[in-house]
């Protein structure tokens, strides 16, 4: 373990005429051999107060080094080590920060905080935020939120274990493409122009101080590369922590937020894609869908003899609307007990008694008004179907042509890591119901939780990781979805349940045409 | 040649959906095969500059690389190849500052520009400067002085070619370790206290903006290591400069300002120490003593038949004063016609008819008022003449004392450096003459004219220069002279005219005891 910041315990001895050695000189020549006989760089900006704690110190004490790709870098000096040297990991997503506190010494997670991305005040989704941002002093506005929304996090992180702000030492950052560029003030204006070209995909290290960061400033500012505008370092984080990159046969990564964003590969070869899932799967259905949070139906079971939807929702609470994993669980129920058709369109004659007309169209009764928090009744419309059907098939087609380009079949895949909220909370079989995952045994299905936030620790604590990261943009082949040909054509086929080819789901009840 | 800044003429592919690298991605990898293989790094704050002109351009044109230890660091990209790729080689006097402006591709120089150091009035020597420094915000004034200063050099440097200021790419800073400290605005304090420490001796490159120096702020400033408090990267120019520390043969090197500072040594080894040598040589004489400048007598004659001095001024302008190689001149001459005696005291009897009596002593008129500048008579007092027997004496004792330690005879330097002012003007003859510099034959010594502008132009030319000076520092073993027993036994015998020790100057007459 080479975490980004490591204490060296050194000691010199101390200036006499014989021997008239800088402070700062002696110092590094004192690190020189802990550090393989490397001298370190001390940044301008730190030389006054390393040299003057070096000296307070008695010329023996502990320093601080950024362990940088290009060599060690001094950065402080200490009379005794600190209580704990910790580092700040962050997922820098498009509506939610999450954000551990990481002992860079021993590797354990501290604390634990999070917070909406108050950037959503300046537009909701990633695209309406770069219009934003290339108008006036948009981007601005935007890195300033995002920065504020980093600093209450720290703070709040600090405050938990005790510690100043200062004390925080490192931060490494895992988000998308598009967060990042906010994040380091850079101009995302070609991010969503064909053909989609980050400013900078693997920025170098910088300080704290240089982003007006509350933490320490000379603190390693690491962020995650990526490999173009639509797969971010968030995804490099899923790679790190699902270890695709390392394992002898073939596996898939799928990452699902606004965008599903699929990597396939081994340790020879790494292919991946990125497309537009639609919001379906995020919160974003029409009217009842929500963030999985506390009140969130996340799974639905259709009891087919009393004729009730069994729920379970987040935190046990009075159900205010459904998350992703539990339109999933509906929509296959509602397709196994018939009340809609392979096109994902209500049977009036299956759901007639459960059925409303609204303004949008006809919608069904999930959780009836009394059941339901504030005595708002839980349902689920057409559009909202149609918006899932959507979802489904671009997610389907998305793996299947990845698949197909490099020639691997679905049956060849080892195993399937879930990143993220959705591979959490998600049934993988009646995903498959919805011909939305493939048709493969269970056990391949495998979530990994926060992987964003998991590979922004390894970042924190390994070296190997971090230059492995930088290895593997190298080494990933982005194959560009937004203009395939083959993309669209699997599209139509995928927007059936739970396909029009329905051999490739033998374990799914098929209806008929 | 490997400039401190360098030109790579580039051109990568455009971006496409096929290749969607990013901006700055791209540039780096386009530039890798020119750097053996090395992607550069791009500091924080040029990210988006360089990226969008990369853009701008067409992605193809020319980057603009700082050669740093560590490895390249991109920080600028033009369209075009500029006119003039420039830096400024910098001799950071305490009095003076002197400037020149180079052109990094070609190696000439372009332009020269100096200016008195404004620090001055906070302290005419270095001392008084240092006490300064540590009160209140005296460092930041001292530092803000001199910043000042050298940015009004780049503005008449830059003007004389028609540039922007923002077309200086890199400035190599030369000067004694205090203004070095003043410049970075490092605390002065230890370093007129024993042992003499120095906040750092090899500082790190930093950059323009970090200084607020009126450079390109990406611009490289680059400061020639110090080996000690009294040893500064002054003295590691002029042994670039001399190429010293290159040679088979032992030779020494000599700087004279208000310290006298000598390395003595070959390619194999090097030995350095530093005495106040005294202000008599800089200028600094009770009353008629000033800086080789016009109107400053540089050279006396003293014509025995007719009993008048011959003299010669700088610019052949009317006398307005003595300077250093002056004033040696006259006393030499004054002990040749026996006007003074060997311990540098007037003899009345060979000097009456010119001496006056003044309120500090007698004086001796060496120019009548009616030929000097102003109608104010050239007159070297009493003293005067105390004064520089003691800066002669300090100095042949550091020449002796530093001999005397590895062992050497003056016999066995092949060559003697003269750097600065003092070896352009002082004539060896008449310095021996006094006991100043050993009895050796005239060729011996060379003078090496402002080695500490010449050392700052070869850093910013030549890699080698950059990586010899560091470890000049290593090689080179300090004296410390302060405590120096030996070197106060010495200074007593040198208080005479040669010597007390007379059969140490041959070439020299002896009038007896």
């Amino acid at each position: 373990m080479k975490p980004l910041v490591q204490l060296l315990a050194v000691e010199a001895s101390p200036p006499s005429l014989q021997d008239n050695t800088g402070d700062l000189d002696r110092l590094k020549k004192a690190l020189a051999p802990l550090l393989d006989g490397r001298q370190p760089t001390v940044p301008f900006a730190r030389m006054t107060a390393v040299a003057e704690a070096f000296r307070r110190a008695g010329f023996k004490g502990t320093a601080v080094m950024n362990d940088l790709l290009g060599g060690p870098e001094l950065v402080d000096f200490l009379a005794a080590p600190p209580r704990v040297l910790a580092g700040v990991a962050l997922d820098l997503g498009t509506t939610h920060l999450e954000a551990t506190l990481v002992d860079l010494v021993g590797g354990e997670i501290l604390a634990r905080a999070n917070r909406p991305n108050s950037q959503i005040a300046f537009g909701a989704d990633i695209l309406s935020r770069i219009h934003f941002a290339v108008k006036d002093d948009g981007l601005l506005q935007l890195h300033r939120a995002v920065i504020g929304d980093i600093n209450r996090l720290c703070e709040e992180l600090a405050g938990e274990l005790g510690l100043e702000l200062a004390d925080l030492r490192a931060i490494a950052v895992s988000g998308n493409t598009t967060m990042v560029h906010f994040f380091l003030r850079l101009n995302p204006y070609h991010l969503c122009r064909e053909p989609y070209i980050p400013l900078v995909n693997a920025p170098d290290p910088c300080r704290a101080g240089d982003l007006s960061l509350a933490l320490h400033p000379a603190a390693v500012v690491w962020v995650l590369p990526s490999v173009g505008s639509y797969f971010g370092g968030d995804l490099i984080s899923g790679i790190l922590a699902s270890g695709l990159d390392q394992a002898e046969q073939t596996s898939m990564l799928i990452d699902v937020g606004t965008n599903a964003e699929v990597v396939l590969g081994s340790r020879d070869w790494l292919v991946a894609c990125a497309g537009a899932a639609g919001p379906a799967l995020e919160g974003g259905v029409a009217r009842m869908g929500m963030r999985a949070g506390p009140g969130a139906i996340e799974h639905v079971f259709f009891d087919e003899q009393n004729g009730v939807f069994e729920y379970q929702t987040i935190g046990n609470e009075p159900p205010r609307g459904i998350c992703g994993s539990g339109i999933i669980d509906l929509v296959a129920a509602l397709y196994l007990s018939r009340m809609i058709d392979a096109r994902g369109k209500f049977r009036r004659e299956a759901a007639a008694g459960r059925l409303l007309e609204t303004p949008a169209g006809p919608a069904l009764v999930v959780v009836p008004a009394e059941e339901a928090a504030g005595g708002r009744a839980v349902i689920i419309g057409q559009v909202d179907l149609d918006a899932l059907m959507r979802s489904k098939a671009a997610m389907y087609s998305i793996l299947t042509t990845l698949v197909n380009q490099v020639g691997v079949g679905f049956a060849d895949i080892h195993r399937i890591y879930v990143a993220g909220a959705f591979g959490r909370h998600i049934a993988p079989r009646q995903a498959i119901t919805l011909g939305m995952l493939p048709d493969l045994p269970l056990t391949t299905f495998q979530p990994v939780g926060n992987s964003s936030l998991d590979g922004a620790r390894r970042i924190l604590l390994e070296r190997t990781s971090r230059s492995r990261c930088r290895e593997l943009v190298r080494k990933i082949t982005y194959i560009e979805l937004n203009v395939n040909q083959e993309f669209m054509l699997r599209f139509s086929g995928a927007k059936f349940i739970p396909h029009t080819d329905h051999t490739l789901f033998p374990s799914v009840p098929f209806f008929g045409e």
